[in-house]
């Protein structure tokens, strides 16, 4: 079926349903970054397959927005399919609520599978058309009758997470989530994000590719606790041990008619920005609701002292990997035909020979030359470029491991490089290095000390369109929050401040499009500085142990104190992954991170 | 009558009323941060004389809330008057609204005087208190009665600031914020603050020290005005003037009555973090209400072009005069017996013989020694100390002048110094000029940058319990918003952009109880930087024109960049001072002035 004859299709459910719009985000029913395979509606629909996006089908014309990542690659996958190019944030552009305001009759019909949707966005929605007395349909999924060989809805078995890893049992954290909702006087807590739940479970899956987690919401109560999933999923040794801790199964697809039996009077707690419109539409309006990020989320995001122990074991381990292939791509580019899936592969096969290694933690970006400025680019069998001994092979990737979960990027020299590429890789670092280094204040948040990162590039009129980082939780999602790296402060959540012992990456970039891009990545930990007077001060740690590319580095472009920084860091690289490595590549690291002095 | 006779006269008014406790704040009816004699009524009631705190009387007790800069001062005041002092902020210290939740009775009354707190105020103090079915009573003053002695209201003479020095006439500001009405369907805005007021009609007064506004509320409709003023306070030609611009007079005790005759279904915009609980309750029910910052306060914040280059002359001016006090008590500590009031005074002068200066535009700060860290010391006759040629004299002045409203901090050696003095002028002056330097993406907020001030201060375990910047006002208050640079978020305000057009200080500061205090002050003005593919950025320029104290640095403790920023900054102080000074003084500025190196 052409993406013409399926839009037809959903045309035809929406005028035998009276809907005047339909629309099909990219989530799944549970907000997920990534989907699986059954819920790539939009994709199917569309025909673009970028990983963020929102597509709006309306009788006479349909449209797409998605951000400043994909605008290429959207234009070029919807062209003829009679979709309108929407791109996101470019001025004179219409988000998707002033184009329906522009474009819907009076008293018409939005629809959407209101389980794609969350509950705010559809509040949001209905505040900005006001006026127009629209009416919502969120009961049905249109694409489905359309849609006749969508895969099946993964099933695949739910794990558990020892809890030598995981550093606290499933009863600690129900306790303490109990806790949480005992001060906010809160009756049930009701999850429906993945992570949130693997994570308070103790548990993990294999429903979403590269994101070890399982199908499920959770109505954690006072005293117990449902858990819809798919029954087939969880094996009976598994379902005793949940038993145990209070946690009885029930069918995934059983959670709206438990919701509408909730007494009147009692509180649910839930986060109306993750739960779906269709969940949410479920509980009965006797209930008092508690809209609010879960606990779970700063719980969950704070590693415990295990965890942390963990993932710099994971880190070392990963450490050892990215090394060794960064000295394989840059000895042999060149000598042999190195393409960038080839080159993903062979860091795959690196990870695979630590120990403790499970899976990437997400798709590899190995991007030669001009693919390093395309932000998100995946390298395909049709877009997959021959390295060679010159410019830079941007290579972001990261590993699931049982201690942990890994996400570096470093950017590699392929061979002689040219003014500009040095200057460029040099400012990023300045500012990789500079956030790194931050001591501040308990209390402080990621917008406070973002200007770190960028100030090298601001001061040359530079900056690039992405956050400086994101959290990374355990053997979980690759992106977690509360906290970031952003000067912006989303509208959506207040500003968070960064916690001892939170994980957030530090990746600030610079991309030249059609000639490279730079990113330098660390993983940093949130550690306790000194304690003064003025309050407690933190820090944070290096978890990501791989030297930087000194062949691409201008030392007359870097401070004193960035220098100390970067030999400090090479010097704790090369002490922590020299006992890992052959004598022979002991030696090349030695090399690696000879110590850059200011004048050469 | 002591204090406690003062106390038991309010109980008395209390008992009479049925009232339980009595909140008496530090703000006039217009929530002005410095405030007239007659509106002094928490300072009658307590004997406590800082210019932040609120007092609460109920029947067996009573409690004064403050903050850090105050406690000391406070508890000495406090001393033997049955008040117990509240350390706000401080850990175990409960907040007034925590008192009273735990103090009051079910169904007690919560009076206080309605014009003398914020609607906002109210609307949270009562919800904090739910569940208590307080009744408020805002109707009376009831220290009223028992200040038989109370000073009469300010009614000094309102006069005109001339278009050349507003740069904008009051028909195009006035027709500016009609404009933002339409824009928001508001059919009046009420205004409350003093100096929106001033600045909306270019009027200004003098009913209160160091400010010159005057007791005033405006009712902008979207064709005519009404101000309420004390009517001997302007003359008969600005009254034709002001009718002129369609603004009648009305008296200043009229405003309850009028707002009470608000047509139904009309909207009101104002402000309810500013606008007092009696205004806003005299709004009939009828009446829409749209609660937001009032669209004065950035219009005002973005000095017009004329403002800019009027307040570089004011700062040229003003950085004459401070300049040759730094080299009179420097030339003069020792041998002639200089106090801190003696100082001040002579400061002054040198301000009065610059052209065009009114009046200081705050209490000065004059701090010698340990004075100095005392954040918001006032040498006052019982503390006038003697400077000393050793240690530092802070000096925290400011003038009103036509062109506009000056603020500087200098700390200026005496003498020789310690190393501890030393490293730590140096040390607060990095940051001071690392934050002068900035340059950021427009959008950027105070919150983002405050860390480039800190941050050298935060990496020695060190901080400063202030914020790092403020917004002035043009001839009016010398704190102005909606600009801060403060890393914390005021819970009350979003956070706002810093603008091209913006004035505001930048002030690190270090204090050393019982030893010493440091801060170093410009105000600088934001201006636009070059403009690229990632936006338009911008910068700050100095306005402020005095240089710093070279035997207070330590080269070796700044990195080539500060030390690069100090060398040019004191070459354009020295290249925009020099012609007006005598040939003696400018030999002494470019001594002054002379080139710091890295090894000395």
């Amino acid at each position: 079926m052409t993406i013409k004859e399926r839009l037809a299709g959903v045309r035809r459910e929406m005028a035998r349903r009276g809907v005047d719009a339909y629309i099909v985000p990219t989530e799944d029913f549970h907000g997920s970054e990534y989907v699986g395979a059954y819920f790539k509606v939009r994709e199917y629909l569309s025909g673009f397959t970028g990983s963020a996006g929102t597509l709006l089908v309306m009788m006479q014309q349909a449209a797409l927005w998605t951000d400043g990542r994909y605008f290429l690659q959207a234009k070029e996958q919807l062209n003829g399919s009679g979709i309108d190019l929407m791109c996101a944030g470019e001025s004179g552009v219409p988000t998707l609520a002033d184009y329906l305001k522009q474009h819907l009759r009076e008293r018409a019909v939005v629809g959407f599978d209101g389980r794609t949707v969350s509950s705010r966005f559809v509040k949001k929605l209905s505040d900005k058309l006001q006026g127009k007395q629209v009416t919502f349909a969120g009961g049905e999924d249109l694409a489905d009758p359309v849609w006749t060989e969508r895969p099946r809805m993964a099933c695949e078995p739910v794990w558990e997470l020892e809890e030598s890893f995981a550093g606290s049992t499933r009863e600690d954290k129900i306790s303490a989530v109990r806790g949480k909702m005992a001060e906010q006087g809160a009756d049930a807590l009701l999850l429906s994000a993945l992570d949130e739940i693997a994570w308070l479970l103790n548990l993990r899956g294999g429903d979403i590719q590269y994101t070890p987690v399982f199908l499920s919401y959770l109505l954690l109560r006072r005293t117990d606790a449902l858990l819809f999933v798919q029954g087939e999923a969880v094996g009976s040794e598994l379902r005793e041990k949940l038993c145990e801790a209070g946690v009885t199964l029930t069918p995934y697809g059983a959670i709206e008619q438990e919701l509408e039996r909730i007494p009147a009077g009692q509180t649910v707690w839930f986060d109306d920005t993750k739960v779906n419109e269709r969940l949410a539409g479920s509980l009965p309006v006797s209930v008092k609701r508690l809209e609010k990020p879960s606990p779970v989320e700063r719980l969950k995001a704070v590693k415990t002292p295990a965890e942390q122990r963990n993932m710099e074991q994971a880190h070392i381990r990963d450490g050892v990997a990215v090394t060794r292939f960064i000295r394989w791509v840059k000895e042999n580019v060149g000598t042999q035909k190195i393409t960038e899936l080839g080159a993903a592969k062979k860091l795959e096969e690196f990870r695979k020979e630590e120990e403790g290694y499970l899976c990437p933690s997400f798709a590899p970006i190995i991007a030669y030359g001009a693919h390093g400025a395309v932000v998100h680019y995946e390298p395909t069998l049709e877009t997959d470029a021959v390295l060679l001994p010159k410019s830079f092979c941007l290579a972001d990737t990261g590993g699931h491991y049982w201690q942990g979960t890994t996400d570096i990027t470093r950017t590699i020299a392929l061979g002689a490089l040219t003014e500009e590429e040095k200057r460029m890789y040099t400012l990023a670092l300045r500012g990789h290095l500079n956030l790194g280094a931050a001591v501040f204040l308990q209390g402080t948040g990621g917008q406070n000390l973002d200007v770190l990162a960028r100030g090298p590039l601001w001061e040359n009129g530079l900056d690039y369109r992405h956050g400086t980082g994101h959290g990374v939780g355990y053997l979980l999602n690759v992106h977690e929050g509360p906290q970031r790296f952003h000067w912006r402060t989303l509208p959506e959540s207040d500003s968070v401040p960064i916690e001892e012992g939170m994980v957030i990456s530090n990746e600030p970039g610079l991309y030249m499009e059609g000639r490279f891009g730079i990113r330098h990545e660390n993983l940093l930990l949130c550690c306790k500085a000194e304690k003064t007077e003025y309050g407690q001060f933190l820090k944070f740690k290096n978890l990501t142990m791989v030297p930087f590319d000194r062949e691409a580095i201008v030392p007359s472009l870097m401070t004193e104190r960035e220098l100390t920084l970067l030999n400090h860091y090479h010097k704790i690289v090369y002490d922590t992954l020299a006992p890992h490595l052959s004598e022979e590549e002991g030696a090349w690291l030695l090399e690696a991170v000879r110590e850059i002095k200011r004048q050469q």
